[in-house]
């Protein structure tokens, strides 16, 4: 059939399940929101700027899968690398499409503005290239390819791509195929799957101790169910990891905790590295992830990956994770045995309240008691994901972090995303005063959207994570001290509640009156006060990061670990 | 002598002339931050977001010279690449600082956070790569080498560029020069030197119309005293560029006007078009800045860039801008000749106030009243720098826009940089609804510093400029209806002016009672009104990036060019 390259662009974004699209307009793709405006579908999502469409998309794929945002040439390209860069670190498949400069302008080689001016022809894209796993300028000539080659492989890697649409190409005709694009995993090999499970299934038989350790691509790769039915067959406790948290039932009885080496519980370090049949899945070591390396995973670990098993001295390839573990649970026997319960569960106990200043412990003690099943958990890197990682998670809750890339300010711009994403769930967002200071602004997005989350912005002064590392009292770690609860007036026109909340007592009648609108409240607490496992973590980062020579070990230099 | 690499650098910043470093604090630049903070010098000028601190080093730069941004690996880094590419396109000296993974990480090949967690390690260095001049990753053994070389790079080249100082350096000792870091041009080649002078004077001396066209290059490359003693001694009348506007007096009688394309007036396009030795300084042809390729310099133009001259059918290289011009002023006789002034100067007229909506043509009439000797202003990409581009500044008057790179919400972050850099004139921001939105809460930075700019934000609800070129009733191009006045307010725990100005009658009264402390006035425009220039500007826009199949024909698509 013949199609505009625009249209076809649209068409396929939808067809593989994009009912949104973010982004910021901009004269080089105005055209191409202008077709998104007149086809109706998908939804065009206008952010403030594009780095908070980048976020918006990142929090959009954890939810829905694929993602798309549309920026404009150099400028807009170059606001969003980060999120994007942010997506290709923790897997997610968004396709970020530039609206470029036009074709004539590039054969000419005229200069042109929002580009640098001195001849330079694909700088942006070569930017791109350090971060996306694949990128394209379209053309008349490749569009029908290129365009499913893009979306397929973002879908394939769970990374993000980059595709150039040159202003001038976007209502042009082209033959186009006219079944939709379907996205399937590739056939594994047979006899790699056959040898592959059979080498999985003959370790697990003969263990004694087998465990699982899931990380976030057991989740990405959509292999949740297998890991279910895997645990569910063999009783095997399933671990997961602080960038990966919920992702498995944290009310399970095989749910055995989140492993995060030294800081881990005992139990679960004997469970993880004790094992004689661990089955690491997408697991990456990183030094945010596993304590500071202080994790051990056993050398005989059985690692498996979106598309390879790495067992003992073989590595298998040409397979898919998916298949890989649906031919070990068929060959594998049930295994009869009392369910043990690895985990004490913590059950929401009565909080006491009172009219002293609010501290992160009363906080973190009252959320668990709110938090319901199927919400949506979005908590910022730092005090909020570290008190966050330690809520004994519902059942159905996503929780989402960015437990590797870490950018602050991610949060509020994924909730947008989120929200657009599972409007019928609960969304919760766990912010600090300094990292909301990066992306406010896209508050005003939500509530243009009548978009209804609850969110807890915990104003302690500055950036509380730093001065778990360096400059406890340093100017630095301030931050201009806004008055937070006025801003959703500011940015919206319909009457919107906030909350300034300065004691226990206080946040319990907040959270008691909580109902389905749009909530915001400020906590206020000090700037020293942080979860433990933040100071700890703190401490061994800047021993990590400044070596025996750097500053951290000075007078006041860090806030303490509390005595008690 | 023996210094800590760390405190080596900030040397060599304070050295040439950095007074202020901005940028964001994290993990992997703390220390150096602590060291910055310990040693008192230059001032931190801590950001809300490194997109909006990467603006404000633009801004600095352009009244300062050379300027500094300090980010973090990876997150930071690209957060703010888009104002950094802002200063490679438009030609600023700023040495972007990343603090970087530790060596030992790197050493190690451990996987850090901030990252792309995929084993690989120089991804944001490459990225960089791509819109700076130079780039280096410290190490102890090259600090001493590699800080001198990135900085009198940025500085020979007017370009930005990007170090990584690794984590765990900062604080290590290492053999420095004592001297003092001096900044100095070239020496040029004395044959290529004296033969490029007696070319062009030669040049000069045969010509019957001789013009000069400045660009932004002529600034930068500090060499408006030679560009005036030149025009001075011939009487030369000189035009400036959309992209330079202001950097020659448009209080001199010399001044031809600001040459753009078919948007000139015809005289000027005469004296620019017609001249038989037009000396072009820093002259680049951008869509943006030649009114879409409808300007035409004659063949025989003579182009003069920072270290080359180009004239008739030579070239030379090896020779500074500076050298040339100060070799052609010495070798030309004064020109006796009756001064002429090439331009009729806009005198200041009472302007009729009313209580009907607020027109654009009002908003600028009034504020050609009200522009004074000395002021900065700065006018944001679109109906701003339109409007803007109109004024006849008074003597003294800086003018700041990103007429090439127009990245939205650029000037809010250039005017933090600005007004750190003088702080004893008075600065001017005039700002769009829809640019403002993607930088918001820089205000807060200037609010917590308590400095005194004067701020118009023009809320003519959403992108205008777009829709001048597409989408003038299209809903991707509103944007949310902040209660912009109230912002001053909630960024700020001091009492602070702001006013929502609806007719001409209410802006009359605000400009009249302006004092010198801190204003922001928001002013109600209908969306549809825009500078002349502006519509214009956007229907050129569209013909050239969407071509002849491209929406823009379609009734009601853009802001119609007004009848009368």
């Amino acid at each position: 059939m013949k199609e505009t390259i625009g249209n076809f662009l649209l068409r396929r974004l939808e067809e593989v399940g994009i009912r949104h699209i973010f982004g910021v307009p901009g004269d080089f793709n105005l055209e191409f929101v202008q077709q998104l405006e007149n086809r109706g579908r998908p939804e065009w999502v206008g952010n403030c700027n594009e780095l908070n469409a980048s976020y918006a998309a990142d929090g959009y794929a954890r939810l829905n899968g694929p993602a798309a945002l549309v920026v404009t040439n150099g400028v807009g390209a170059l606001s969003a690398i980060n999120g994007i860069a942010g997506s290709y670190s923790e897997h997610l498949p968004i396709v970020c499409i530039c609206g470029s400069l036009p074709l004539r302008s590039i054969a000419r080689r005229t200069m042109m503005h929002h580009t640098l001016a001195d001849g330079s022809q694909d700088v942006f894209l070569r930017a791109y290239r350090q971060v996306t796993a694949a990128q394209a300028q379209l053309t008349p000539q490749n569009a029908a390819e290129e365009v499913d080659r893009l979306i397929r492989t973002a879908w394939r890697l769970k990374r993000p791509v980059y595709l150039e649409l040159p202003s001038d190409i976007a209502y042009l005709e082209i033959q186009v195929p006219d079944d939709p694009l379907v996205l399937r995993e590739p056939e594994s090999d047979e006899e790699r799957l056959a040898s592959s499970a059979r080498h999985i299934a003959g370790r697990l038989s003969g263990a004694r101790r087998p465990a699982v350790l899931i990380d976030m691509d057991a989740e990405r790769f959509g292999v949740l169910q297998e890991v279910n039915e895997l645990a569910e067959k063999l009783q095997l406790p399933v671990a997961t990891m602080s960038s990966s948290k919920g992702i498995f039932s944290e009310q399970s009885p095989l749910f055995a905790g989140i492993y995060f080496g030294s800081a881990s519980s005992q139990q679960l370090r004997d469970l993880v590295e004790g094992s004689d049949c661990l089955i690491a899945i997408g697991h990456r070591r990183v030094d945010s992830t596993s304590d500071f390396f202080t994790d051990h995973l056993p050398d005989s670990v059985i690692r498996l990956d979106g598309y390879s098993a790495d067992v003992s001295n073989e590595y298998y390839e040409g397979i898919t994770l998916r298949a890989v573990l649906r031919r070990v649970i068929d060959s594998v026997p049930v295994r009869q045995t009392e369910p043990t319960r690895h985990r004490t569960v913590a059950n929401s106990t009565a909080l006491e309240t009172s009219d002293t200043p609010l501290t992160q412990a009363e906080f973190w003690g009252a959320l668990q008691n709110f938090v319901r099943p199927g919400d949506v958990i979005i908590a910022e890197d730092g005090t909020s994901s570290s008190g966050g990682t330690k809520l004994v998670l519902p059942e159905g809750c996503t929780f989402i972090t960015q437990a590797i890339w870490g950018s602050i300010g991610y949060t509020l711009g994924a909730l947008l995303g989120t929200l657009k994403a599972a409007p019928e769930r609960r969304h919760i967002l766990l912010i600090g005063d300094g990292s909301f200071q990066l992306t406010a602004q896209e508050l005003s997005t939500i509530l243009r959207h009548d978009l209804k989350p609850l969110i807890f912005l915990i104003n302690n002064g500055g950036y509380t994570i730093e001065r778990t590392i360096l400059g406890l009292h340093a100017k630095y770690n301030d931050v201009a001290n806004w008055h937070y609860a006025d801003l959703p007036r500011v940015f919206s026109r319909r009457e919107v509640a906030s909350h300034v909340v300065a004691t226990s007592k206080e946040l319990s009648e907040v959270l008691r009156a909580v109902d389905d609108s749009f909530i915001f409240v400020e906590l206020l607490t000090k700037p020293d006060d942080a979860p433990l496992g933040l100071i700890r973590g703190g401490h061994a980062s800047a021993n990590l990061d400044y070596g025996p020579r750097g500053p951290q070990s000075a007078a006041g230099a860090q806030i303490p670990v509390p005595k008690s």
